[in-house]
């Protein structure tokens, strides 16, 4: 998508010298767009770890880019060995991150224990690319099946804008291009059907008001900041049609682990009759488990994130305390909406109702395993 | 209530001098204790505009002695003539602030047509005084009604901590003491219940993490602070017994208008069972609406609020701003929680059913006011 009106994806391979990787340093957007060389497995180990790089799908090019270059890295002698302790050592940059050690695996089943170091270098840049396209053909998959619930809406209303809220950031930034809950929005701006996105700033860590913001500004897609307080209002007022969010693991009964907020979202829409979709590559699909709010493990992150504020002061990136410093607080970093909560669920297969049985559907090879 | 280890309340007559009233800037809350001086009807005026004051109740005596110095300002020549000028002077620093217009009236109504300068002055400043007295005689009393919500609690879990969640800042410094939200609070410390809040920061002016962390902080009370996304997450896990939230209106029929965000918390609890009750002095009852959706306008503010955050860096007070500057923010005041999903009203009367049949029980002389 666009950045300063210039197309880009999040993660690259240089043109000129296929030895280097860029991407963007994430925790500096929107104050600051950097762009950053990754030359050595050291230096995607610590995008990932330092969450210069987030989002489930970047995260796993950027540990498949990282693999790729290791290798050019790695000597001809052991080559095979040495590239499996590299890329043990690139998983352990976030060890929870199913994506990261999944597209490291799947880079390294390319190759057979004959291969050398000649051969297996094109082998890994080749499926380090495939895996970049899937991850794109992903996303416009879910964009163009969210897009006919668009459509249906903007028919409803005449042609008069669709009014989308979004929380978080399920956006291009975190994939590699369209994104997941944005990708709807980007395909209705290209099939020209006027919309509008109450953005949630989604504190604490204020991925709406940082990422999702910056990114619908722009690509020209008109949008509205808000707190994460007033989504119900929105919705008592008619103000919001459709609510469109990403999902971090969501169950085979369809439960949806998400930043937390989603389910205050998921219970006002439900409350007025607003239709809660949930956009989600089904790789984020944890098979084995039903009960989401019993079995899903909601981690805690530090205080600090909720006791700290970041933003600029006459333009320079800085933050603020926001309380006298003496009281402590907790940090959730997702709930889990009940699947009696979301109308759909949109994965690059098209829409299921959000239960076992509609996923089931629609991932027909998945009903053994249990 | 305490701060820094000393008994407070919001607002007070000097001792020495009483021409002399003092109050907290409680726009530097908590960063900086500041205790200012209202000699002057316009110091009074200034303080209400400015949101130097703030709180419903505390609005209104600050209106009180703001006419009662402004008596001691006036010429002892059509003294009655020019105090009424003064007190629509006075009324006009928030005009849509019923309490502030209510005090003021309750103080005129003290003098008759025959009073000069030197026999109304002991009369305002007496019915000044009075009317702090009954506010914190009605704070008291819904405490002691709230406290026996906490007091059942307790007993059910055996003496282990009461968790309560709250939303925005019902404290004392709202009022003159004790609060309304806080007064069950602050009666349960004094009847050494152990309790623990869960204190929303209450986005965008973060009156939660602001004021209501630091009163219960300063008044000794376990709290902790969480995002305004966490409540849902920490209700479906069991950790919050009960909600308390203040009221800005409330109509008839149990509607509640308060701070954005609070009709979220009240699904959250209706979802799962969390009984969620609104304190509120019966003053803020507007007896004559039904439909708080429909008939409470809800006030937009300063997109300002949701792009700038305050706090302090370095323990210098200042702000971020939280985007890059280029997107729009919509900022609505407050929002309404239908009767259905409040517990229950406690005013000083009692606690009452979320419903006209119910709140006449206890304000029967309310049945033809319609």
């Amino acid at each position: 998508m666009l950045i300063n009106g210039k197309q880009y994806r999040s993660i690259w391979l240089d043109r000129e010298d296929p030895s280097l990787v860029q991407t963007f340093d994430q925790r500096l957007l929107p104050f600051e767009v950097k762009i950053v060389d990754l030359r050595t497995a050291d230096d995607a180990y610590e995008a990932i770890k330092s969450m210069l790089v987030r989002g489930a799908p970047l995260i796993g090019a950027t540990g498949a880019f990282g693999l790729y270059i290791a290798a050019l890295e790695c000597p001809e002698i052991d080559f095979i060995e040495t590239l499996k302790s590299r890329a043990d050592y690139l998983k352990s940059a976030r060890p929870t991150a199913v994506n990261l050690a999944f597209a490291i695996d799947k880079l390294l089943d390319k190759l057979s224990s004959t291969d050398t170091k000649t051969s297996a270098i094109p082998k890994l840049k080749e499926a380090a690319l495939q895996l970049l396209e899937d991850e794109v053909e992903m996303s416009k998959a879910i964009g163009l099946h969210g897009l006919e619930l668009i459509k249906e809406i903007s028919k409803r209303k005449n042609g008069e804008p669709v009014n989308i809220l979004t929380h978080c950031n399920a956006g291009w930034i975190a994939c590699i291009d369209y994104g997941t809950a944005t990708a709807p929005m980007y395909m209705a701006k290209e099939a020209e059907i006027p919309i509008h996105v109450w953005v949630d700033e989604t504190r604490p860590r204020n991925q709406g008001a940082r990422l999702t913001a910056w990114e619908l500004e722009q690509n020209d897609i008109p949008h509205t900041l808000v707190v994460d307080n007033a989504g119900g209002h929105l919705m008592q007022h008619g103000m919001v049609d459709i609510v469109f969010v990403g999902s971090d693991r969501t169950t085979r009964s369809g439960d949806v682990a998400n930043k937390i907020g989603t389910y205050l979202k998921a219970l006002a829409a439900h409350d007025n009759n607003v239709p809660f979709y949930v956009a989600l590559p089904s790789s984020t699909i944890d098979w084995t488990i039903s009960d989401g709010v019993k079995e899903i493990p909601i981690e805690e992150r530090s205080q600090d994130e909720v006791l700290v504020m970041e933003g600029t002061n006459k333009d320079q990136f800085t933050s603020v305390e926001i309380t006298n410093g003496k009281s402590k607080a907790s940090n959730f970093g997702f709930d889990v909406t009940p699947a009696k909560y979301v109308s759909g669920l949109i994965t690059e297969r098209g829409i299921s109702e959000a239960s076992e049985e509609g996923l089931l559907k629609h991932f027909p090879e998945q009903k053994s395993n249990k």
